[in-house]
């Protein structure tokens, strides 16, 4: 039996199945042996010397650094290039204004957040935070999105533990799309649809992997892929750099616990997680609520999912969260 | 240096950069040795049994079926399923209800468009065009699509060349956008979108890769992977299936030709083609032109690309259409 479901936070429609026949692919680079250092990795300690220069560290009492954020080597986006926005003939052009850069999240070749302390994940959220508003000093900003390719299958050139910052001119089109799905729900409603989720969710239970305090982790109902999983702070929030301190240590917390259940049940999948968060220059929005989306990368990006935005997903997000909650 | 492209039909941005260094993945599965048969592949001559029944076929003159269609073996869709629209809770479910078919565009396990005549090609494409005019009796789809997963990295299960058919109780989200945009230029200028890209590409001739009589082949100007290659009929008109007989035979002769180029530039790359058609219910839209888009596979979808919406193409489409021109 298979259903349409719809995420009433984006409008997006997903198919779903319960295949039982479904079987993950993994990503032996990172369940296999990985070295501690590697003397070729620019990312491991005592490489610094073959990167740009440390844009902001923390470190820990000895001075050395812990998490260390640098300009990507070949930088998509450039804070020195002048924006100009332009029509070639009947297109449209921006120039290549923003910043692209990568958060080394420890001096270790081997480390995944499932062998961290959650103090360690807090300081690489704090990182993101004060990455944030630091770069949005800068008004040619409109959008600073936060991402975390692990795995080849995630796009993920290293097994060095690393996220990336995109600074970028415009506010990307799938954030477009979020927030005017909520403001239409929000008009309609009068409340904000990520708060109903989260009221939904924790009434119902079924799609709930852990909740704590400020945090709750759920399998979305219109989960895109397998074990799609959702964090979000229960109180209302469009802004993710906005976040308390009790927050940053909650977060780091949540997120351990998710990618450890991941890791688990799918024997250390790919995955890429992405902090969805309101456009820098917007305000405490009614309608939006940061939050973060957590892909397992086990199932290929085919034809139909590409010529119609929609996913087939093969395993229901109720049995999905049940596993998960178990393990 | 990279710059922001945006789209005109779909108001997508791809960042584009000329990026020498980029190495396009490959499917080793493709560009091996391949069988002329295999006992195991249901798709092949003399394995009929192991699929379900034929729902339609182009037999050569010894009545062999050339071209077969059949149900998916474990449909995501299917029309015996009653059409019902319910919400549970705060979220909204349709019923799984539509058709999910497979076109098996060959008898042997080893054929690729290539080594096809344009007329093989022909029958796939009139095929297509005959199942779109069967289902769209049924008043309860709204769309039907057409897609090639080619290769492991696009989605395939199998070397043997085959397409897919989903008639769906909806019109998928990223056609949806792509009406609107379109309309929105429509508006604005009062013309079609894609006739005047048609129109400006064939005068400025650097992102054209071939053209005929009533076709032409374009690296799109905002291509979203490197090599991204699309299709047009030269002439106005929002429905694939309203396509002539004349069209139906150039058009098989552009996709061969587009395939070829592809597999000499790329060796033979994991691909999708996605048919971008009107909503079968809609009239001759004024503001939407029907087209092919072929998708090489060969860098993976990364966490940006999901959180954004938006694509990193390390190849300028310039480039890229100049290198297939020379094949």
């Amino acid at each position: 039996m298979s259903e349409l479901r719809k995420d009433p936070a984006t409008n997006r429609w997903v198919i779903t199945l319960d295949d039982k026949s479904f079987k993950p692919q993994t990503d032996s680079k990172l369940s296999g042996e990985i070295p501690e250092h590697d003397g070729a990795c620019p990312f491991c300690t005592g490489n610094e010397d073959k990167t740009g220069k440390t844009i902001y560290s923390v470190n820990d009492m000895d001075g050395k650094w812990k998490v260390r954020v640098i300009p990507n080597n070949n930088p998509y986006l450039k804070v020195e290039t002048q924006l100009k926005k332009h029509g070639v003939g009947i297109f449209d052009v921006i120039s290549g204004t923003g910043a692209n850069e990568v958060i080394i999240e420890t001096g270790r070749h081997d480390m995944d957040f499932e062998r961290f302390e959650p103090a360690d994940i807090e300081d690489i959220f704090r990182t993101y935070r004060d990455r944030i508003l630091d770069l949005r000093r800068d008004s040619r900003i409109e959008y600073i999105l936060i991402f975390k390719n692990r795995g080849a299958r995630a796009g993920a050139k290293t097994a060095h533990l690393h996220s990336q910052l995109m600074a970028l001119p415009i506010v990307p089109e799938k954030v477009s799309e979020e927030l005017k799905s909520s403001a239409q729900y929000y008009e309609f409603k009068g409340r904000c649809v990520y708060c109903d989720i989260i009221e939904n969710e924790l009434m119902l239970k079924d799609r709930v992997i852990k909740e704590s305090e400020h945090f709750v982790t759920v399998a979305p109902f219109a989960s895109q892929t397998p074990f799609e999983t959702w964090i979000f702070p229960k109180d209302h929030a469009a802004h993710f750099h906005k976040l308390s301190n009790i927050e940053l240590k909650e977060v780091a917390i949540a997120l351990k616990d998710a990618v450890t259940r991941l890791n688990k049940a799918l024997n250390h999948p790919s995955y890429n997680y992405m902090i969805h968060t309101a456009p820098i220059k917007e305000g405490d929005l009614e309608h939006y609520h940061w939050h973060i989306e957590i892909l397992p990368r086990i199932k290929p990006v085919a034809g139909f999912e590409w010529g119609s935005g929609f996913f087939i997903n093969p395993t229901l997000p109720e049995e999905a969260a049940a596993y998960m909650r178990k393990l």
